[in-house]
């Protein structure tokens, strides 16, 4: 998530104007300042979804922001009030490096509670319901007993507050830290088709931002736990697929590769042999 | 793990002959029937490491061994005494496809268990100690609530005998089994250099055996939350470069390319501003 890496708003009009809608989906847009926002909302077709965003370390909010962490708070004053104007309601909040920096180092447990600590002051003073706070493993430190440190102590913070998670799978822990989150009851994830974001196969020394968790993945995590999302798992396997033909490039989704399991399968060879009468048989 | 993917013996041979000894290293070899542990015990420089193997289920089990799960079960018998013949005392056994199977369907965790049972009744038939049970999960089916209740369901069978995990990271699941299983005190795991084994580049379709678990993601894993391995990071991080050179593709191993987190980064932005005075406003 360097500020290299974050793609210009500036063919938005082509992409919003390419998109043939369906019911029921909302399309969205990110926007790292006042300018990205204005652009989104200028976009016909754009479906505001409005966030805060809320740094950790000042490093990563000089790199990207060209300001301090705290300078970045006082931003946030103005996209409320631009947020109130437009009349979208703000619904998410993201700690940035909630996990760790890769430019400034470890970030304390403490720093992370102090943001979310913040945006639910901002939210009480400028009469807002308190949005979800998603804590943003930004650049893939997160390990699940962190995870769950870390979204415990927001919780205890703030208990009635929705949590949610930004993960990557930079160094593979990403469906560790699913798995941890699940079971602290977090049920909202940022998540990325075939786990697109980065390129892994590009640049393999100093590679600062891998993709996001896989969404197949994890959905089909999640449902052979017998957690319901209401996804339709085959659909979005296909959409991982067409992802890859798209990008022409192994893409990181494991089970676009492997395939579902198949529960009953159909050359089932017990049925020609006298086997199945042993099955049972210790 | 189709027959089809199964290294031969053919080179072992040569393949001990090449390599140079570290001391307090073990150089072992799997075969897969008695023909082969003969070769490997005819072998220069190979480290016994007796184990037995059953299978859940008979449709695996005849397409690997051309034999039922009952005939596999009886055909440790004589594994067990050829072991006794040569001193090599039974380290582990391992139950093949614990968590499911491809051709055969589900694998019930009744199973799973009578697997572990027949092990525990061998044993105490032949007089040797109880082996590390081995839970493999052959076809990468596990997930990680799967994972606690299998192990659970062994552990309460057998509440002395250590259990140890062999898993593939075939639909991405990988990390979550092995942080599931952490949580479950389980303390051995089979995993590979670089998650190497199987092919994800080469064949997108049908792929039927991914690798293993990344071992060098997993140490790291295990190391940020604060487990201790014994193992050298750097080292093996060196290892899994070698073995992407030495396969000359992209290996599945995370960590490799994206290195370690930096705790300390010299680069330190906020040096040269005063946003330092800001850290902790809130």
């Amino acid at each position: 998530m360097s500020a290299k890496a974050v793609p210009t708003m500036a063919d938005i009009d082509q992409v919003f104007a390419g998109i043939t809608r369906q019911e029921g989906v909302r399309y969205t847009a990110l926007w790292l300042n006042e300018a990205g926002f204005r652009k989104a909302q200028a976009t016909a077709q754009v479906d505001i979804s409005a966030y805060l965003m809320f740094y950790t370390t000042d490093a990563l909010s000089l790199r990207n922001n060209n300001c301090t962490a705290q300078e970045m708070r006082e931003r946030q004053e103005k996209w409320i009030s631009l947020y109130k104007d437009a009349g979208a309601p703000i619904e998410s909040a993201y700690i940035v490096t909630a996990f760790g920096c890769n430019l400034q180092g470890e970030v304390p447990i403490a720093d992370t509670v102090a943001a979310a600590r913040h945006i639910i002051k901002l939210a009480r003073e400028h009469e807002f319901p308190v949005p979800r706070i998603m804590l943003a493993d930004t650049v893939g430190w997160a390990d699940p007993e962190d995870v769950k440190r870390r979204v415990g102590a927001v919780r205890e913070l703030a208990p009635d507050v929705s949590i949610g998670l930004h993960l990557h799978d930079t160094r593979g822990m990403g469906a560790a830290n699913v798995y941890a989150a699940l079971q602290m009851g977090v049920d909202m994830f940022d998540s990325s088709i075939a786990g697109l974001g980065g390129c892994p196969f590009a640049a393999h020394a100093n590679v600062h931002g891998a993709g996001n968790v896989s969404t197949e993945d994890m959905a089909h995590m999640c449902h052979e736990m017998g957690i319901e999302t209401g996804i339709d798992l085959d659909a979005l396997l296909e959409a991982a697929q067409v992802a890859e033909r798209v990008f022409d490039r192994p893409l990181a989704g494991k089970l676009m590769h492997a395939g579902r399991p198949n529960r009953h399968p159909v050359n089932n060879l017990v049925i020609s042999t006298d086997a199945g009468a042993h099955r049972d048989s210790t």
